[in-house]
């Protein structure tokens, strides 16, 4: 009898997005004249920058010549990403990575969701709470937690809230923890995390022998100066983080697909009887075993976007988002909601009026200023009273969608 | 402490193909003027198909596009391509495929190695021997496995021996088994399993309540009318098999990359009381959770392998590898040595001369001929003395290879 994972039974549904368009479905059905504008989904709409689309052009040639056609790659990328990565996202902040410590992908939600499967299923997972889906829905399925309970959260798994309360800075956890994953610039509460809150938590892996896994997914839209672009700017976090990066938001790759892990030589696992296993191997065993390589095509792309004509549009298609994140940002501020995020991050996260829940909130935008945002509460219990709004949408919709929260919403 | 995922270390080194290279390396720095000739390695050599090219200029121009830029897509895949399948590659052969049965992925490697996570550890699984590694190593890392003992096979795994004296076809086993892995046309050993015969496994999984993992990647390379294309030609199928499918070797997109998964929603595994349950939805789960979709760019490729211009064009690319099987094999057979394969398949299996090993037989290959080919040993131990062909070169190689061992070898 072929039994299944039940591991998997334990998932909840993904409830957020499905309620979403059902709720919006039902809008438009009943008000079919209104011009529905959406904030909700964190995906791109400008274009690929130019120097991508060239590199991927010159590629399909190459692919359509017997004398420059590629077949299997190495799994890990070639050379000329791996090593245009190293010399342009952490050379140029003084961070020394070396190209066979950074394994190309198709994109970091594979890489978040993979990682897990090199570590043992005893170890207890810290996440911050509201999160990203996939850090927590991976280790379900692989069954480093419980069951469910009452209010969401998962027995055996560390909950650390981050709210405006704590400034969406999550704390050490009390208990012991292994796997610690953390998301800087933040999806979806869009804030950062310190040089010294980073500092922490590397200082806290080193005693605790665990292992911070670091979303910087969403590194180039930093503003600020002194923010950490990668966890590597601490002293010591070579030892101790994986770093998880996506040419997805970086250069508008959602649909093109690439990413990265960078994991050091000098991070280290243990087993069970206490000795140390470097990961590195462990996962350049999973990445060979289990994938064959990103499309050539496409590394060619990702490529062309860290020459210095490519980083110049990136940085164009990055402003022009983080210019919609103002707008939203000084929109909504200007009528006295309280806002955070959008300033290193193309997420604006606000605090919903009092006496609302994150539903509420949701059907009071949809309905009086035709506007759809992601509550809160989706990504977790500490997200309730919480909504995020996302600069992606052109400038046009933006200013449009700003104008109406101003004039048609009821605060 | 961050406990590692032990069952890693229980892995085998990938020995096979460093092994080769390092003694290929090794005879060329001693006989710099050699020209040898590698017919080992499983990869393409001619060029995408032109209809792929043009499709994929077209949407990289549209990925420049704001107005028909794509950004995150389907995960399971665009609905042009599902359809697509469905009706080329199942219809087509009187198999009635949904297209939400259908996963596109990034290859058959991915999928192979992926789809284990959807079962029980304590399932047992059964493989052919010799047999394509993905499927025995991904299961040793799920802790589906014991230790390796001293010939190599590991323990707690069904090894079903496939040589000359059982045709290469595996007895069922005498044990109950939960996960069946299957491969035909098989790699290595280039031989088909024929409709009785697999009609023979869809009858023992549906008795025993287990899963056939029917790894179809080759299916384009049968030549044979009477030889399934696909499990699903056999009754019942539907109800107990998972189809793996891949554009690698169908249409040269080995570094291209994209595959898929055929899960029909028949198909049932069971909770550990006994409880049926559907797999294609946990597997939809699995796959909207861990991946992102293909590149929209190369599924708009393989979308095009699959119009009636591209099949054509694939059909002569399949069409030139199997004139080269032809000579290889003809060859060979022309020199009294026992060849099997290379009919419906572009490999070449061939029982190497009686008192020697699979690499006895690859060093007197590669120094009296100059020819590199894959020590059957390396697949497995009922792989011993056998040795691997594959028909992947250029017509020109592969003729020069073949006069070469016809003059050179001292048989």
């Amino acid at each position: 009898m072929a039994l299944v994972n039940e591991n998997y039974l334990k998932l909840q549904g993904s409830y957020l997005f499905a309620e979403i368009a059902h709720r919006v479905q039902k809008f438009k059905a009943e008000n079919p004249e209104a011009e529905v504008i959406s904030l909700g989904i964190g995906d791109v709409t400008l274009p690929l920058p130019q120097v991508s689309i060239e590199a991927m052009h010159k590629a399909v040639d190459e692919m359509a010549n017997k004398e420059t056609f590629r077949g299997y790659g190495p799994e890990q990328g070639y050379a000329f990403l791996r090593e245009k990565i190293r010399d342009v996202i952490y050379k140029s902040r003084g961070v020394d990575i070396e190209a066979d410590e950074i394994f190309v992908s198709d994109g970091a939600k594979s890489d978040c969701g993979n990682i897990q499967e090199i570590f043992g299923v005893d170890n207890t997972i810290a996440i911050t709470d509201p999160v990203y889906p996939v850090y927590l829905d991976t280790n379900i399925m692989a069954g480093r937690t419980g069951l469910v309970k009452e209010d969401g959260t998962f027995e055996g798994v560390v909950y650390m809230p981050c709210t405006a309360e704590n400034n969406f800075t999550p704390e050490l956890p009390k208990q012991h923890v292994d796997m610690i994953y953390l998301c800087s610039p933040n999806n979806p509460t869009g804030t950062t995390l310190s040089r010294d809150e980073l500092a922490k938590w590397v200082k806290y892996a080193k005693e605790n022998k665990s292992i911070i896994l670091y979303d910087a997914a969403y590194a180039y839209y930093i503003t600020e100066d002194d923010v950490p672009r990668t966890i590597y700017e601490i002293e010591g976090a070579k030892e101790v983080a994986i770093e998880f990066r996506s040419f997805s938001k970086t250069a508008g790759f959602t649909g093109t697909r690439c990413g990265y892990i960078v994991l050091p030589k000098a991070v280290k696992g243990y087993t069970k009887d206490g000795k140390e296993q470097a990961l590195n191997p462990l996962w350049n065993r999973r990445h060979t075993t289990k994938f064959n390589g990103t499309p050539y095509i496409i590394q060619r792309g990702a490529e062309a976007v860290l020459t210095e004509e490519g980083q110049k549009q990136v940085k164009e298609m990055v402003g022009y988002y983080m210019e919609n994140a103002k707008i939203i940002r000084e929109g909504l501020a200007s009528l006295g909601l309280t806002v955070f995020g959008g300033v290193n991050s193309p997420y604006v996260w606000l605090k919903v009026p009092a006496g609302m829940t994150s539903w509420d909130f949701f059907d009071k935008l949809l309905h009086e200023a035709n506007i759809v945002g992601t509550p809160g509460s989706g990504f977790g219990p500490s997200g309730e009273n919480y909504f995020r709004l996302t600069a992606f949408g052109s400038r046009e919709n933006t200013l449009k969608a700003v104008e109406r929260i101003k004039t048609q919403l009821k605060l």
